[in-house]
């Protein structure tokens, strides 16, 4: 037996032409602790975006129902030789209902219900999980619990990568995202110190709005030394970027070392002993990391990705993080989005230059069924 | 009592002036287990030379006798406001004989002795040291202990923070310095593998004639491919770079993922999840490290200094280090001098032009008796 949806994929070939198409897929029956689920919310997450613009020039890409054809520079595709000619199914989260499940018993428990998943292929009608990767909703709607795994895990893992390296206070850049409201809500009942960076005045507005006390705007000409204001308040020694590209990372390790070096009783021409770590953990900007040699020696800048911080989790952290989760979907872990998109409609060119810009507050949600 | 003697200084003003002399200094007689040793030979170590041209235009500079008149850019003058207007005593590490000692048991039994220490003022004709911060030379004579001190420490310390951090395998950039030859001969001691960057063909064919196995010029057009091959054959997912600035640590880690990612099943949009990490240990380039989004998230990126790694080892560790120092100061950790100079001569413009290249295999040895 098997169940046929549409499902998107992006598709790139060595001379940098990428396809985003839907295409007729089929689905196999679930087996064991498989359950088929009918997709019904998926968010367009950053991570989405990488596999979806590949650094092309959107506005020139061809668009026609239900493809857009993309230039991807020959350089950048040559570099992703291992997917050339091989589509690449489209969504890490969603949540829907499931609508058939294997013998085994975690997959029979879940037959009928709302659940939210990591499928990695969420932009489609269908999806295929694993059971235990599959969190019940509950009373929740799938629209509440479309983006329950990727931004309140990451949040929590952040809080979590602090604790673990004796850290109580942390530096966020990008402040304002979904994510980021989510970190503060989460700080603010752990008790953790944040600094917050945001890089226009009505972020930091909306972010105060909502009880954050340190705010600091990127955009500012004092911006390192009010930086360095909130670390020397906060002793925020640890910081996560998802810009990753430019000057983030440096501005903060520069800030930090600003706040180590001012306590130091003499010059040191190595800098301070202050260990000073920078996470990047995205990149919104694709231009390389700009690091200066201005903060010492005592310094170390890290890629952080969900799946490998997990994959250190013990089990019952797992769990406590999950249930967490799914209490607060209503309030800690809320999301909200700008507008909602079908299949279809997500491929056209209005829709993709608007969310391929990845505004703050300015998320789609994808709708398969619509 | 006291003794007299000339000392060189470097003294950093607001403005960017910045004064090398030297300066009649008095030292006091060493107190408990303090020793005064008649310094007699000290290399010219790049750690020294950020403290003597500060980046200054040195063939603009002012030059009389005992004394060198430089121009700082205001803004790096800036960046050390904790030393403006205080002389900063420079030489990091030398060689003498002590010529008189506190009561303190260590101390009597170094009086008379040759002694390798690192008292930070090593340029001048007398230093005051810790006595168990002395290293007794036996019959080895004052240069041949003049270095046994950052460079050993500094290879004996790669390779212990490759072991502790679970390699077998270590890049090294700038490979053919005196600190990096040492490198071979441990590393062919104790059995590590080694890839040897270096960036001219006569730096390769000296580590070749030394037994080097994996050497990769940087100047060579496939330069990435052929160190992403060494990596392959070695496993060096580590690498040490003194250089810093530009590209050298961007290069090593993407070559590391060339060579993880070829191996993945399938492709990733996050990289590999093999884990790559790059120690910069110096700044002979002073421009911004340049790191591209090319190599996943699976990465490290910190500082190494010699000092917060001797800390961070238990006695034993260092006791074996040492003994092992003195042990091969003829042979795995002998270093070779281009030329000697006085602490006159060490302030002439030629001499100044010419060590401050700090050039491969053209270490300059001050002899402050001469």
């Amino acid at each position: 037996m098997t169940t046929t949806g549409r499902q998107l994929t992006s598709t790139l070939y060595p001379d940098g032409k990428m396809i985003l198409a839907l295409e007729e897929t089929e689905f196999v029956d679930p087996t064991g602790n498989q359950v088929l689920i009918r997709m019904e919310a998926a968010p367009i997450n950053p991570s989405d975006l990488f596999l979806m613009t590949g650094g092309a020039d959107l506005e020139g890409a061809a668009y026609s129902a239900g493809r857009i054809e993309l230039q991807v520079h020959p350089q950048a595709a040559a570099l992703q030789a291992a997917r050339h000619g091989v589509p690449q199914t489209i969504g890490n989260e969603g949540a829907g209902t499931v609508i058939s499940a294997g013998d085994g018993e975690m997959a029979q428990a879940l037959m009928g219900q709302r659940v939210a998943c990591v499928p990695g292929n969420a932009f489609g009608e269908y999806a295929l999980a694993d059971a235990k990767m599959c969190i019940p909703l509950g009373d929740h709607t799938v629209e509440e619990g479309a983006s329950s795994f990727i931004n309140p895990m990451t949040a929590l893992g952040f809080v979590e990568t602090a604790k673990r390296e004796g850290n109580n206070a942390i530096i966020h850049a990008a402040a304002a995202s979904n994510l980021g409201q989510m970190l503060c809500r989460i700080c603010r009942e752990d008790g953790l110190e944040l600094v917050n960076i945001v890089r226009k005045q009505e972020q930091a507005e909306l972010l105060k709005s909502q009880g954050a006390v340190h705010v600091v705007n990127s955009s500012d000409s004092d911006f390192e030394q009010s930086l360095a204001d909130a670390i020397d308040k906060t002793e925020a020694f640890l910081g996560f970027d998802p810009i990753g590209g430019g000057t983030m990372t440096d501005s903060c390790l520069r800030a930090m070392e600003r706040v180590a070096a001012a306590k130091l009783p003499e010059f040191n021409r190595y800098g301070s002993d202050q260990p000073k770590k920078m996470y990047i953990y995205g990149r919104l900007d694709k231009s390389p990391t700009i690091l200066t040699p201005a903060f010492g020696f005592q310094w170390t800048v890290s890629g952080w990705l969900l799946m490998p911080f997990l994959a250190s989790c013990d089990m019952s952290t797992l769990t406590s993080m999950r249930k967490r989760v799914v209490s607060g979907l209503k309030t800690t872990f809320a999301s909200s989005y700008k507008t909602r998109v079908g299949l279809d409609e997500m491929l056209t060119k209005a829709a993709f230059l608007d969310y391929a810009q990845m505004k703050t507050g300015e998320k789609y949600l994808v709708t398969p069924q619509a």
